[in-house]
């Protein structure tokens, strides 16, 4: 076990709610496609709010409930693939807005398994004993990203930031095992935010259609039949059978896909909680958000163990197991 | 000591060199203009190539270097702030290419500093011992963030990838220490790819320029002014003067912004080399493709002391320590 602790847990999303509802009147949908295909209801959406925004106000929420100063943290690190800009990275502007006069900051990009590599990164500056001290937030405005004349991807996304206090400790508390996987040869399964080269001495280059796109079909059978071998891999680490594990916290991609999860790992659905019925695919940020609703809940206590599971964009999957 | 070694070093710029006097043919600008302000006689800059495909080509290299195969590797970051896509991460599309298939992979970005945040990442990963052989790239197409109608920008900036091989060792060779720094609150100092708020729901919202804007003035003074105390702290906390190190691998912004550290640090231009006047500013590439250089021209030996040096958007500023 890699000795650190979760300090503590926050979440940010847009005041704004759009339900299936709302979606019917822009574009030829309905709750009656939207929800049983995916178990999303509503979403949060920004007006004025960009990504940074988001993140800075679970950063404030983070220190306040942990009682720390923002010059008690040693690093800043945001999970993005919806970043402001590519300059400034988020990071900074969080470090910035916060005061967090001794931490550095910077972005990682790993799409929707955000949560994990993020949680990845974070302890592995503790584990090195370089840091003791360090926030971690995935944060995504994906509103941006999606063109929300598409029914296809529009409905499926939402807006959020959630993130973790991380502190070294000698108590018998931890990480336990991770498992990091990249399936490149399958990116283009999800692509968004293209940058097509465009310089004065390269021609013509016809600009790439920037918006979200995802063949649903293979990113679902692709995590149904991938995420299980990635997350046993993590178990056997940890030398923990599924049942040893008190909560299994997924990406909130698509219910369906948690549900083949549950079954697959044959856990009733009670360990495999989800809230995207509220929020939509939140990449990054959904596993933070649910995280901190189960522990503003009181579900989450400590001594558990419990598995963070991501998979998405990349394709890239990873799976963790902490011992609380 | 954080013991580890760099195994191999590699570089890939593209083809075509585009010089200051076939830039004064696109714009009101000269040689005689940007060389004695900037130290800069040309850039490379893509043709037909992304950010990715320039990464790739460093892997192969680098692989081939070492004796390695691409399986060998535990891990891939790529160092961006110009990603092929915000989905796929251009780590991932490296380790698709290369055929990694047990390597996990994401992006990082830390702009300008991203050579020297990326190695802090790449190394906390070896210390942790979670993982032992790694690939960290710095990789940028910034050719395609500027706009080529600005001659005040367009001119600084060039297309470029740089990376080592990482490998966890018992020798006494090593991560000494490491200094890393946000400056958050002066991130406008510095913007490009600015994502605006964009959703059905927000209402109107202008977009924002996309293209590199950057205040010259005042990063020069920042960079000269706050980056040595970086450099100082990172020195002190290896126990070293600054003649005990033997070379200074900067980031290659602006030549007179070396020459005042290296005048900063009472020691001779040798030791703090440079490579602007060929290549320009290729941000997180910079200081690899200057490392890769100075190995195959035989400077860089065994048992040296290198002092990795970043600073940029962000702000951010980093400094690493290295026993080679």
């Amino acid at each position: 076990m890699e000795k650190m602790k979760i300090v503590a847990t926050a979440r940010q999303v847009p005041e704004r709610v759009v339900s299936n509802d709302d979606l019917a009147e822009l574009m030829d949908t309905s709750d009656e496609w939207i929800y049983p295909r995916t178990g999303i209801h509503n979403r949060h959406v920004v007006e004025n709010e960009n990504t940074s925004d988001l993140a800075a106000a679970v950063a404030e929420k983070l220190l306040a409930k942990a009682g720390w100063a923002a010059s008690d943290l040693d690093f800043i690190i945001v999970s993005t693939m919806s970043p402001d800009a590519l300059s400034p990275h988020t990071s900074a502007i969080v470090q910035g807005k916060i005061g967090a006069d001794k931490a550095f900051a910077f972005d990682i990009n790993a799409a929707c398994s955000g949560f994990v590599y993020g949680l990845s990164v974070a302890s592995s500056f503790l584990s090195s004993r370089r840091y003791q001290k360090g926030m971690f937030i995935g944060a995504e405005v994906l509103s941006k990203l999606v063109d929300w004349k598409d029914r296809t991807v529009s409905v499926l996304f939402g807006d959020g930031a959630g993130g973790v206090l991380l502190e070294s400790t000698d108590e018998e508390k931890g990480l336990l095992s991770e498992e990091l996987q990249a399936y490149g040869d399958r990116g283009e399964a999800i692509l968004t935010g293209r940058f097509a080269n465009k310089n004065a001495f390269a021609g013509e280059i016809s600009p790439l259609d920037p918006y979200f796109h995802q063949d649903g079909r293979g990113v679902y059978s692709f995590a149904t039949r991938e995420v299980p071998k990635v997350l046993d891999k993590a178990l056997a680490k940890a030398d923990l059978q599924a049942d040893d594990v008190d909560f299994y916290l997924a990406h909130q991609a698509n219910h369906r896909i948690i549900e083949s999860m549950a079954k697959n790992f044959g856990q009733p659905m009670e360990k495999f909680p989800t809230n995207m019925v509220e929020y939509g695919n939140t990449s990054a940020a959904s596993t933070a958000i649910l995280l901190d609703e189960l522990q503003e809940s009181g579900q989450i206590k400590p001594g558990m163990k419990i598995a963070f599971v991501g998979f998405g964009g990349g394709l890239a999957i990873g799976a963790q197991v902490w011992q609380l």
